[in-house]
């Protein structure tokens, strides 16, 4: 679980980066083993700060106010392993090695709903964990 | 380039979705192909029902006001072949065919630019096409 974290110096990203009104930068997260997009995240500053110094996805809660690290309770981490910017410095893409799965909902991604061309909206994926045994208290 | 479109009925996938404030919703554009993420963009719901009628992604273009769609200028066009949505309703992903390149800035995607372990950001692709050859009006 643990292993060869990867730290990267921000300085030289964040002058192209331009944060959204609400300080947020969103954050493609994908899976660099099998190349699927895990889920898409929003960092504020500090978020993206601690991510890259720790070499781990780190986002801001709002409703906790505070820094939570993905996977904190589950142990499901997401450890970065390259760090990419868009043409325009408006979003980012991170390609992670996924502990176990990368949605609350027991998924390995959070796009685990796919639209049918009957237009219904099929299962994608088979779930990875019960969210039920994970997540005890509803922190 | 023509080919195969694929068309999908938006009724269920639209009862799922929560636009944000803006009437917005993030999508992220990954290469069928490749796996390689190629963009995120922003879609309204007028742009997503045009882009799943049509089977190409359209977006909704602020300064002209109006809905274009992506590769218009270029040819470089994005054949939708799946569509996801994730497990809160707030992003989709869209897995395409791209023809030529996604990014305007001649790269195939917009992701080009790779945060080095120094701190630095270095190329991580070559370029696909000249801009200043098929952007030839600033429209």
């Amino acid at each position: 679980m643990g292993g060869e974290n990867r730290k990267f110096p921000v300085r030289t990203l964040v002058k192209v980066l331009r944060f959204n009104e609400q300080g947020l930068i969103p954050t493609v997260i994908q899976d660099v083993k099998s190349k699927r997009v895990l889920t898409l995240c929003y960092l504020n500053r500090e978020a993206l700060e601690k991510s890259l110094a720790d070499g781990k996805v780190y986002v801001f809660r709002r409703s906790q106010n505070r820094l939570m690290l993905k996977g904190e309770t589950s142990g499901h981490v997401q450890l970065i392993k390259r760090v990419y910017v868009d043409c325009e410095g408006k979003s980012l893409l991170f390609a992670v090695r996924q502990h176990v799965a990368g949605c609350h909902q027991g998924y390995f991604t959070c796009y685990f709903r796919r639209l049918a061309q009957t237009g219904r909206l099929a299962m994608a994926e088979r779930r990875v964990f019960d969210p039920a045994k994970i997540y005890t208290r509803s922190a």
